[in-house]
């Protein structure tokens, strides 16, 4: 699936780290919600609220995920989960896009 | 208008000047198109295919015209628009979430 069909696009990016990584929010017709982000070389640290699945579309990078003590490599077409209220690390090696996908249980 | 609704948008990153400069596509139902972009401090270069008008949802720039000596300030809430097949600079003073609407005329 190359595009999101039937979607609102927020207008205003979500900026983080000076830039280093910025998004913009997409939501679904059943209310569910995706960013679609860029994160440039660098490392960064992220807390979830909610379960999040991380699809990168492109890129090149290593990611701690919560409890784990080695780096893994992810690459365009791969994708990992977070646990709600955990931090994970990344270290972006090149220019990594990619479509976080926010899983809200209720 | 915070939000556009009803669109498709293309789950790829346009990716230019190293990510000093990164983009999504937006597709409305009548076919035209906006990109949604963050501009990272810098100087960049584009030029237009067609009509372009430059909104600028947040940040600090300034922008040099085409045909034109002088650089002007933008900030939030200010827009420009370039002809097509025309060449234009920006300064990017602060990081700067725009929209851009191309004008295709036919």
């Amino acid at each position: 699936m190359s595009q999101f069909e039937h979607v609102t696009v927020l207008k205003k990016a979500n900026v983080y780290f000076d830039g280093g990584v910025t998004s913009r929010t997409v939501v679904f017709a059943d209310g569910s919600k995706k960013t679609l982000g860029v994160m440039l070389p660098g490392q960064y640290q992220f807390t979830t609220d909610v379960v999040e699945i991380m699809e990168i579309t492109a890129g090149d990078l290593l990611v701690l995920l919560p409890g784990e003590t080695e780096w893994k490599p992810f690459t365009g077409g791969m994708q990992f989960e977070v646990p709600a209220g955990a931090t994970f690390k990344v270290d972006v090696k090149t220019i990594t896009d990619y479509v976080c996908s926010f899983i809200s249980v209720s």
